[in-house]
């Protein structure tokens, strides 16, 4: 029930404003005995940090995490993890116009509306910058993961950005790692680096959805009916600033498929059930049926542009907004790590809750 | 952290098997003094009904509702309202075959390796007769909104079946209880209707696009960064039996727009902001903006087909399946309804939040 | 979250008034694979059963559980348990009095002032009937307890009636079901009939001290800081009807003494650390240590008495009150069981918890 | 659900060890437009700050807060308001005998057969050191309270030390912040002058009683019938280190009480009921009456005693223990503050939450 928070047993709580002293996540519930320390936390937050090439925003935050709690001599204590990052540029000068006036796609009002008060430098608490506690809590999850869930990989790449979209024949693993744009299609990287040029020196911005797929997991995982697998990284995923959608496997084109067109048949392989082909995205009534977790989620384009929009101020006057300042013209770019942090924070919760409710692995033996 | 339920304060947990004795919903956070008596909320359990037509399962139930506590005298005491619903039509030997194997694409497999047990007549507790209490209890909950949010209008309908979708240009309000689809355009309702005739003649099945819309509810609803309304009803909504997608507003297509396009610019009006357009489907920064808040969700072809699919057994044997019975050829169909009743406790549940930590309305003043 | 709920991932949520169709318990948790049928439940309730003798309320109620729900072909299937007992004797008749007046001591007045509207019949959700969903959950808990934790003895019993207490050297555990008062010192069972034939005779009523304990649970149960072993059993306690105050191993007299005398000191035996006493009552730093787990709790004397109490009605007039009808004497005396029911959902409910958290049994070894 | 973590609405997570870099407390659900700055909380941190007089441990510590997050312009915002107090005396080497040997009486051993592993210095996690966080976090709370309950008024003090008790006869309010031991009769005060200073010259400890009693609340606040305000109320004060017993008004005293004893008689005052006494200590079927609220609880000596006691260590060998360092002779003392910051977090817990559930104030009217 803490707003602020998720998970149920690997308990994240996010806080912490844009151009506040500091921002973090309190990680309650990581497992005892987990070899730790802020190196490993640092490797995921430096994949997100800003200012690392033209494609995201000039501010500069080193992005250095501390741990501030839970962990002796290298190994977490089964106590709450405190990571804290110090805000180090905060430019808030840049700002001083979204004081009065509220963006046009942007939290900006509804802030305002809801509470009365907005630290309005940055977006405050609705800045992006929040994300960075997520991915430092992530690098957490993932610590555990790789004790508890050895086999475990996951994987974050961008599928489309504006009208460009990857051809999944052209997926390449290797790729994502190559280009700014995390995207797994060689030929649709090069070609969204002129495009997301045109629109960076225009000042505008563009939407992208990105995919996290999470390989290696047991089947099991996935509390029906209300905290399902799919149910929790639904919330996780639309939790993520600028998310609009969130599909599993087919995801929206499953409406337009027949039952035996949606059917993955099932064989028996050397080590148990193989699965024909994966429509289902990993995930049956809410649990894990062992096959690829396989995520995605749109990110609508930053409303933080150079063409002027209309708009009213707090006196309700209507008048005109241009954002200048440092932007990210795809913000989609850094949300890859992001929906990445989230799923290894999810799949480590529904470990545990799974080894808490039933037990350690898969209980139904098959074959 | 009952996984069986959701709600913060508003708090609905379900319980029940498709053959089980009875099934039904734990509503817990009821405002007191709310007029509530059974026929109430059997009107929208009767919207859910299967067998009304030709397009639903045969299975004949009464889905008659009983209020077992927390109303006294016509009225909500504020106590746990238990809802219960008998289950009559127990037509178990149609289930015979699938005690065994499991079906593909559903939730047979999954139940089994989590928890080495389960009911497998009917499907049990991953049955889409455990809807059934969801719309009970959404059924106290818009009770509670016409006292406590007396402007609001919950409306669902269907936008898409198979590779047959809606004309927006079409959409007529009026049209959507005419038709056994809840189909708000008449020319695709006609369409339809031939459609599924052929699917359900041979035994097949096929997906749909749900869109849940909600108007005259306040700005300022929503509690981020993790109980957010978007994500919240992102939870609600791929919690629902064979939901694969949940989109807000713009949804997946966000991604293809620039930030002009998407900005939905804000004048004034002569009861405060008024926004141009509503690409962010009536929620900014997890919030609601006071438009109409906009969900849409896939829903995959039902898995029980008369098709033969390729699967295993227990045994782990190698087999092949073909699903009789009663079965929905668009099992989507009777999501619309329930899309409503998950739609209307979320709203209630989130203006109790708001209430709760912030005070009655929105707090921030514009002009 | 759910008010009316306790528990962590074994969650136990009662509904239900008093003079309601029927109350009950749903309960969300419970691990598949447990044998259970509602005889193993009946045995429970049975023991809390009111009208068995002449100490306890003349109200008559069958208290037959039915299992709706999470139980099939005798074994529990992960899903949600639902129990449901019936209300059969409703003699809302001999209530009339207090539809407008508050009894002194009460609730009424309370429940009132909170929701505007209450159930009056029989105390409606503020009687001590809900506590019989709590034993009904408590033998769920005990069935699950029996296989996962197979040396586990949970043992309640009276330890003070009114001025009279037991002595503490005359404690025999066999004797605790030979009378009526759950009495674990046969000079005090017999002095206490007398003492209670009077109060009985006199319409008064008295108050009561209960002791739980636990032997054989592992050390490691409780999960600091908040969600502390003694701190879940203080709330489960405290939130039965009538408690008044809570206490673990040396309770409030623990402020009597010196660190010297409080001191539990340690040796080593044959299976591991050995406490040389048990001021602790089980319990160091929130968690168990293995020795037995030692629960007191003070009762309060039922306030429906014979003698006329000033008060006041409605309409703010003063009054008096008499409170006719069938009351318990000592309503202690029933809450034994329920004392018993709560140590049992919370140890079932700590050990899944541990096994979530931590893993299986204690981690660190001596030795 | 979070473990580190209490309330529903107003939300508590508390991190940090003893010896690590830092502790605090994660504050989520603080409603916005509060009043709020480091001073106004500092000011409770002081009342509890060690090494302020030779009765309390000579550790020196600023205990200085620091507001990360969650206050803009001197006002909260609704978002997360992080507390950070950085440990500036960590003289570990105090310690050193602790790291291998069990202290009878401490959490070393428990948290060692939980964990497998824990931060040994100066008791780590389960260090009263932890409380700073919850006095921090209550400073919060009274900011919040002294806004939305002014007339509020909430005090803490001592009644027993050891074998010493005090005489309500002779409590007087202004005497309770005139000595070090938050003593509100001035002869028991210098009357444990002396008795505390043979206790702490001899190296021994002695257990507590503390009474925190809150008047000038409404009537209505509490949530049966798990969330009860003496619920709550005792799981809080149980969490607290050391304590053994809790208590609401007559406590366990309410059991040696007949039903005309124990009953508050009801009449009419000019402002509504006016009840003759207060053995319900302010709570009725867990829902406040209105008059004050009384809650008291034993805090058992300190287990870190110069007297030589019989332990075990990690090795299993049989050994002694003597602690050295700097101790508590009565930890009690510095419960006080601590006592009072977990009533003011729960009662603006409960009026959110009632708020949140019921809306403003109390709603039954009388007269």
């Amino acid at each position: 029930m803490s707003i602020n928070g998720f998970g149920h047993l690997f308990r994240v709580t996010t806080w912490g404003e844009s151009h506040g002293p500091a921002l973090g996540a309190t990680v309650d519930g990581c497992p005892p005995g987990i070899p730790l320390d802020a190196e490993m936390i640092q490797t995921f937050l430096d994949r997100r940090k800003p200012g690392q090439n033209r494609y995201t925003t000039q501010r500069r935050e080193a992005d250095e995490v501390e741990i501030l709690s839970g962990v002796f001599e290298g190994q977490t204590t089964g106590t709450p993890i405190q990571l804290m990052i110090r805000n180090t540029d905060q430019r808030s000068k840049d700002y001083g116009d979204i004081a009065s006036k509220f963006r046009p796609g942007h939290a900006d009002i509804t802030y305002w509306q809801k509470y009365g008060i907005r630290d309005y430098r940055g977006g405050g608490r609705s800045s992006a910058r929040e994300t960075a506690a997520r991915v430092a809590a992530g690098g957490v999850a993932r610590a555990a993961l790789s004790v508890l869930m050895p086999g475990l990989r996951i994987s974050g790449y961008m599928t489309r950005m504006g009208v460009h979209a990857t051809d999944p024949a052209r997926h390449d693993a290797e790729e994502i790692a190559r280009n700014p744009f995390w995207c797994p299609d060689p030929v649709a990287a090069s070609e969204w680096e002129g495009y997301l040029d045109g629109l960076r020196k225009s000042g505008s911005s563009v939407g992208a959805v990105i995919e996290v797929t999470a390989s290696g997991l047991p089947a099991g995982l996935g509390a029906p009916v209300y905290a399902k697998l799919d149910t929790d990284l639904a919330a996780g995923m639309m939790s993520i600033n600028a998310v609009k959608g969130v599909e599993i496997g087919e995801g929206m084109a499953a409406a337009t498929l027949t039952g035996e067109e949606n059917a993955d048949e099932i064989t028996m392989g050397p080590d148990g059930p193989v699965f024909s082909s994966n429509h289902a995205g990993g995930i049956l009534g809410g649990i894990s049926t062992g096959q690829d977790v396989v995520v995605r989620f749109s990110v609508k384009p930053t409303s933080s542009i150079l063409t002027p929009r209309r708009t009213v101020n707090i006196a309700g006057e209507e008048t005109e907004i241009v954002t200048k300042g440092r932007h990210d013209p795809c913000v989609g770019i850094r949300a890859v790590p992001v929906g990445e942090a989230m799923m290894a924070c999810i799949l480590l919760d529904h470990l545990l809750l799974h080894r808490g409710q039933v037990g350690d692995g898969p209980r139904g033996h098959i074959g």
